[in-house]
């Protein structure tokens, strides 16, 4: 599936804190973002990994939460309405013959921009996979990883497969519904929260989870072959494997764009946080430079020049002074707020 | 006047919006500070320049004003408990033989710092001074600059001088309580809030105001010489001269520190916004570097910076690791929150 590219001045990879800055920079200076991020909403780091836990370092914030501070960047982009593609991975990025910049999702959507910001952070939380011949045939018919619902499992003989809340959380709600749960880990070791691991080992005792300690080997659809820590072989049937390897950041596609990774991260300037490709900026936790702390107020800095200089290649023939949201009518008409009340 | 020099580890110049953050990421890093200001109170711009103005573009605020920022930034940096020196210009800098930088401010106060952070901005915002020989010797006598009160001219022949709103409004308000008011201005043209010059105006046609142009030319205690546009010569008898200069921003003797300016602003690098002097760093509106915008975001990031590059003078022995304030319990006792509620 191939979709007509979408033209646009400003692509962001990656909605995270610095991508949605960087939206609102890009939109003072009057250039409108389309922003791709692999995960379903945005927020990055802050929703994924602290959503709930207080945070103290955002200047003029004395304290907020991660999903508290996402929320108050999405207030702030709002009038710039940027259009949001979630749920797809950025993945290829070609120089055109004319200078743009093509890129191409996991989805088969394409952009044609004028500047790109890489703003993909640790990169993608994207599920683990599991690596075993064939297993990709069977995702989503037999083998799930990480389902969002377990309504389809009922009635069926599961094979929960993980040792963390997620999958803890798991065999147990399917107790009641599937025809048999088996939990299958490689160790006889939880890392997960003590009531839910002590819910568990309760489920065992009374028959109601069944737990084997394995490795799965083989998979033909039906029947999963395990090796024991002890080197033994077993054999599980079942109906539906439900696969629990965790999520982790995954910075993928990027390191093949040609932008001279240093340990995993892009290498830019310092005065327009341009990658070496022109017109490929990186901001956030993604780049590096003589310095770079991976901090918020850092990444917000930087979209805020890499925005600049964005500008210069999307208006060429513009000089644009600087101007400030408290003093600027144009920046109020921008903002919709062409009437502060004093 | 000179007081015993105060011992510190980091002395910051200037407690706008930036010299605040300044404070928290020293805080952060367990390093305390001392803080000189010329102004009577913290804010720098914010507060003296558009206080009650909304501002649009600190990142994770969509909108507060130039007063709630710097509130919001005071309630940062209360955890550090840092030093505040108000009303008092910082006016030297010299290295000790020992490597430390001693300073003295106008009230005669010194310190002996390890760091120094230069965060002045655009200077400090003093009543520009009018230039005559022997001019000084009456202030607070017969000359008074931007007068806080206008009680003790009551019954006095008074000369206001001035075009702006400053100026207008003290007229006015002087019609009932002086014995005589004279406005001077150097041309027929107010730059002041139409409704102000609208009442002038009338008291001037009324015979409350008596309006002369002209620029003094020398002053003797009771009379003031002026030359008019045309060139002819003036004098007016006055018991008090109340001069409106105008207020502007002077970096002053900062430009005799050493720190090679460049148009007035001090030339940093941008791994940690240190100048050509090891120790000082200059962050703000002062500082300069290839691709600087004046703005408070950018100042944060390179407040951000330079307290990671001051904590390695203070702390030489130390390998300072990245910590997050959402996850670092040591992060948590420094502010305060040993218990944070999830
Ligand atoms: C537990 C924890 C606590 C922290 N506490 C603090 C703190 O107190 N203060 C602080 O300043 N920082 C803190 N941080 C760091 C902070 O979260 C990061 O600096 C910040 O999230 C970086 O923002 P970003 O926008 O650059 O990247 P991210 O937040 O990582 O967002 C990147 C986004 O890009 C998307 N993406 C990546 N690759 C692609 C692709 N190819 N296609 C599409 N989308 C892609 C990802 O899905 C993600 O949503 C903390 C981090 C952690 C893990
Ligand atoms: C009308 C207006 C609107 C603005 N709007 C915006 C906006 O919307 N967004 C934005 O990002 N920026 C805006 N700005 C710019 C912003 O205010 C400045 O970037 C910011 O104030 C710089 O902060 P600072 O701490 O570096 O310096 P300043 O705010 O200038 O503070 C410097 C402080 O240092 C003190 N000082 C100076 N010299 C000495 C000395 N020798 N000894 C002791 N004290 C000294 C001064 O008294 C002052 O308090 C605006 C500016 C103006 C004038």
């Amino acid at each position: 599936m191939s979709l007509a590219p979408i033209e646009c001045d400003a692509l962001v990879v990656g909605a995270g804190p610095v991508g949605l800055f960087q939206v609102f920079q890009l939109g003072l200076l009057e250039i409108s973002c389309h922003v791709v991020d692999a995960r379903p909403s945005a927020g990055g780091q802050c929703s994924q990994l602290y959503g709930d836990k207080p945070i103290y370092d955002i200047p003029g914030t004395p304290v907020t939460t991660g999903t508290g501070l996402v929320e108050s960047l999405l207030r702030q982009v709002e009038p710039f309405a940027p259009h949001f593609h979630f749920g797809q991975q950025v993945s290829t990025l070609e120089r055109q013959d004319d200078g743009r910049l093509l890129l191409g999702t996991s989805r088969g959507q394409s952009f044609l921009a004028r500047t790109v910001y890489i703003a993909a952070g640790v990169g993608a939380f994207l599920p683990r996979h599991i690596a075993l011949p064939g297993l990709p045939d069977f995702e989503g018919t037999r083998l799930f990883y990480h389902p969002e619902s377990l309504e389809r499992f009922a009635g069926q003989t599961v094979v929960v497969q993980g040792g963390d809340d997620e999958a803890l959380a798991a065999a147990l709600a399917l107790v009641d519904r599937a025809a048999q749960v088996t939990l299958v880990h490689r160790r006889d070791v939880f890392q997960a929260d003590e009531t839910l691991q002590a819910q568990v080992r309760a489920a065992i005792r009374a028959g109601q989870i069944k737990l084997v300690i394995g490795q799965p080997s083989a998979f033909d659809a039906h029947r999963m072959q395990l090796e024991t820590p002890e080197g033994a072989s077993l054999h599980l049937e079942l109906d539906a494997w439900l696969a629990y390897p965790g999520i982790s950041p995954r910075l993928g596609p990027i390191a093949d764009w040609g932008l001279q990774l240093a340990r995993k991260q892009v290498p830019v300037d310092t005065e327009r946080f341009q990658t070496c490709e022109p017109g490929v900026f990186a901001v956030g936790d993604v780049n590096t430079y003589p310095g770079k702390k991976k901090l918020i107020v850092c990444g917000f800095h930087e979209a805020t020049l890499a925005a600049w200089a964005g500008a210069a290649i999307v208006f060429p023939d513009k000089a644009i002074p600087l101007q400030y949201t408290t003093t600027s009518t144009r920046l109020h008409e921008l903002l919709g707020v062409d009437h502060p009340v004093r």
